[in-house]
């Protein structure tokens, strides 16, 4: 809710610059509200105008130069993360009380034992891999002395932050942030407006731990909402050095287009469908295990995980009917999740109406449902493959939630056709029986799902993510915007944030210790003249 | 020379799909001008119509999904490159021939004793690359079994050669071809124009080698030229995955916008100052050993390299001031080289307009050169430091050609200054006394021009670009679309044309054999569990 005009209300303060003040000539306020309970929030948030977003890029610029004249700054950033880490832990009890009242996710085991343990081992990867810094990946070649290495961007990186994980996603909390600070760069937070209390509160103990070890005041700041026009300066800014963002892929696309005209990286995860294909074999092997799997999955917070099946294709024949049927029965039997807001509930009739215009059946669900809680009934359509052959992009809208299209194929090779006519996506999974005779199917359809998907699984759900460092959540536009970066995964995540440096007969004294002879660390990983070693360089 | 109209020369074949066959419905027809002798040759070549872009998406697509189902992909187009390689070195005499002709470079020591064996080594390291595998940066985490690494893109490659290298950077066989096939991707080339003969006799042999191995026939494709919408639709093309460009800023910027609105990856190298720094006591240690070679850098290839020098800052003193004229006597006594065309004379006296109308003053040079071949006078102009801090964007205007402006700064504060007003360039350069004297200064502006640049050089001119595995060719923009690619430098050039694969629970005789428990190579590093090593993983 904005409330535009004369604004009578008590605002909360924006962090700039170290400091927490008043937004400068806001444009509008709002506030959050409880999904759960559809009641408004008690705080009111200023909609920055063009002033904030300004003095932000201005003063992150600033902490960026501060930070490079810093000794030992990527100990002291990792210094930074451990202890916000702690700060997080500490205050965690409010925190999750928070954050369950503005995204209505519960607090346990949700917030309190997954996410925000998460949060804080994330934050601590990223701490280890600053201190580490075998990120950077010094590659030296000593015979024509020529030594590279990757380092922090040069200026601030602006994160925007998704409203489904207000806290393993937030803006100064989340995966981005962490990448880009343990890759030595400043951050300006844009919070999402679903849950901007906590974010706020993230931010203040973000300052504390950012104070306590002498770095600059602005290594993490913090806006709440813009009008588009202002999103548009902040991506494009010249003091700003990337953009990481996460969200819906309207806001996504022209953010980007910002971004790219002005020549600024932007790192996007927009949407995704992540498709399903089980196998006939694995159907007759297993098929109602299969569809627990499917409806656990797709129902994992109310469906709003950028990871969600959104279609499963599967062979249309008698074993293919009863596994709709078993699907349906689960979604309708299902309880329903709560949304993050109210309107997730007009975006999920917007697509299903897109879907049954393209030819897809509604088997169970498809309406909101009353009550004191943004929720909306466990969906699942049914299409053809033909019908999808049709139309294949419209019936890949997305509807974030609980919400999956099953579509039925002729047979196998309508499958591949099916797989060749997806939009990129994040995940793709294939079930295959486990005796082999799915072995030949799936060869087939693996070749084509392959390139059409970041993450590729066998026998088993995309929701989960884990934070590895062979982990790549990040796929073909439109999943994202380059398909060689991934956003989760440490410490794979910061090259997103980097620049790649070189010195070309740079005197010895005068390299970055990471690419001196003596190995800084003693365990630092560098390639030298060709092999991935922890030596030191012999004089 | 473009004809229109009724087209009654016989036109030169395009290569699509296999074949050499001619231009569907071209546009019109053009010629190359030997730039030594102004006077045009004779063969002429079609300007292709969208039909011929369609023609080579489609077989460029169907191209990516025949080499994913060749087994042992890898090793079959090391062995293509390296036949390539000396199939170049056999036609090595009619080669430089032709080149010379079409380019005005000297056949010796320019093209037969440098650039063509530069050609075929960069050839061989993507060989040595593609066949090594470490270039895809397996990482495996065993404990989740989480598996990733970089893969070809999938879809064709577009590379827009330059002008200024007819075989180190040709789209045919030059850093750019060589990457993008070494990472498993065709590649759509589309010649320069100044060069149309010399890249149709490269791509010949690129044909021969690509049967002789049993890859599909449209590895390598062709087309001469194309009207600027037309060169858009190649860029954005559903069927490309991602397009590599060398040249002018102002065709760049139009290819990207065209690219970025399709979502599709476009690696930009575009124009550059390359600003060269030279401390007080290192002037006053070797100012004319300095002069030298940075006239000698200038001079190379008429000037007409990505990394020439185009401005040089000083301390306009006494010392500074012996250091012009000491220049200016170098520029004034020196050769004058040939431009690669009649359209550099013209962008030269354009830039040069714009620098003079911005307060730089021409101290030698400033005229083309009448004759029997397209020469533009070595020119040196010079500028206050205020004055080039009053215009520094139109002051790095870029003249392509035997050009340097000296910055006459009132002190080494202001040179910082100066530093922090510059785009971002491919290198940049501080030279600095031996003794210790310019350190202070040295620290200071370093600090400033490291940001600005991707390689920063001491005490060396940075035209000389090494094709090392350390090598960054590449830069903030507009020096580049991305800070985080090179252009050469092998295997780190691979990276902009390969998409990070992640599997997650796969089945193990499923995974990439580069991700399998046993090393497929023996020697290929891979990063298991955190550590890069060689070993195979026990089951």
């Amino acid at each position: 809710m904005i409330l535009k005009g004369e604004i009578a209300v008590t605002q909360q303060l924006v962090l700039i610059a170290g400091t927490w003040r008043p937004a400068t000539n806001p444009i509008g306020v709002f506030a959050a509200t409880n999904p759960a309970t559809k009641i408004p929030l008690a705080d009111h948030y200023p909609v920055s105008s063009i002033e904030d977003v300004e003095a932000a890029c201005e003063a992150g610029q600033e902490a960026a130069i501060a930070l490079r004249s810093i000794p030992e700054s990527s100990e002291k950033l990792a210094q930074f993360l451990e202890e916000y880490a702690r700060g997080i832990e500490t205050a965690a009890d409010m925190l999750v009380e928070l954050a369950s009242r503005e995204t209505g996710l519960p607090v346990t085991p949700r917030l309190r034992s997954v996410e925000l343990p998460r949060t804080t081992n994330q934050l601590r990867q990223g701490a280890a891999a600053a201190r580490d810094r075998s990120w950077c990946r010094a590659t030296i070649d000593t015979q024509p002395n020529l030594r590279s290495c990757f380092a922090a961007l040069g200026g601030p990186i602006v994160v925007f932050g998704p409203n489904n994980f207000p806290f393993a996603f937030n803006s100064v909390a989340g995966g981005d942030f962490v990448a880009a600070i343990a890759a030595g760069n400043p951050v300006i937070g844009k919070a999402n407006t679903g849950h901007p209390g906590t974010t706020r509160m993230l931010a203040e103990l973000a300052l504390d731990a950012a104070r306590s070890h002498g770095l600059p005041p602005a290594l993490v700041q913090l806006i709440y909402r813009t009008p588009p026009d202002v999103g548009f300066r902040l991506v494009s800014h010249p003091s700003i050095a990337a953009t990481g963002f996460t969200g819906s892929k309207t806001a996504g696309l022209q953010l980007k287009a910002a971004a790219d005209r002005a020549g600024k990286p932007i790192y996007l995860e927009m949407s995704s469908v992540n498709p399903v294909f089980v196998l006939p074999a694995a159907l007759e092997e297993r098929s109602a295990a299969i569809a627990k799997e499917l409806f656990d999955s797709c129902a994992l917070g109310a469906g709003q995980f950028c990871t969600r099946p959104g279609i499963t294709v599967i062979h249309g024949d008698a074993q293919g009917e009863a596994f709709v049927a078993a699907v349906a029965a689960l979604f309708e039997q299902g309880k329903s999740g709560t949304l993050l807001a109210a309107s997730g509930l007009a975006a999920i009739s917007s697509a299903l109406n897109v879907l049954r215009n393209h030819g897809a059946e509604i088997v169970t669900g498809g309406c909101p449902i009353d009550g004191d809680r943004y929720s909306f009934a466990n969906t699942v359509l049914r299409v053809t493959g033909d019908a999808f052959l049709a139309n294949p992009h419209a019936l890949q809208t997305e509807a974030f939630g609980t919400v999956n299209t099953l579509v039925l194929a002729d047979d196998l090779s309508q499958m591949s056709k099916i797989a060749a006519r997806l939009d990129g996506s994040l995940t793709g999974c294939i079930y295959s029986d486990t005796t082999g005779k799915d072995d030949e199917a799936y060869t087939r359809l693996a070749a084509v799902l392959r390139q059409k998907v970041g993450r590729l699984l066998n026998d088993k759900m995309p929701t989960g993510v884990a934070v590895s460092a062979a982990m790549n959540h990040g796929g073909p536009y439109p999943a994202t915007g380059h398909p060689g970066f991934t956003a989760v995964g440490l410490p794979a995540s910061m090259m997103r944030f980097a620049a790649l440096h070189c010195y070309d007969n740079v005197r010895p004294n005068r390299l970055p210790a990471e690419l001196g002879n003596k190995n800084p660390t003693g365990t630092m990983w560098r390639l030298i003249d060709g092999e991935w070693s922890q030596r030191d360089i012999l004089e």
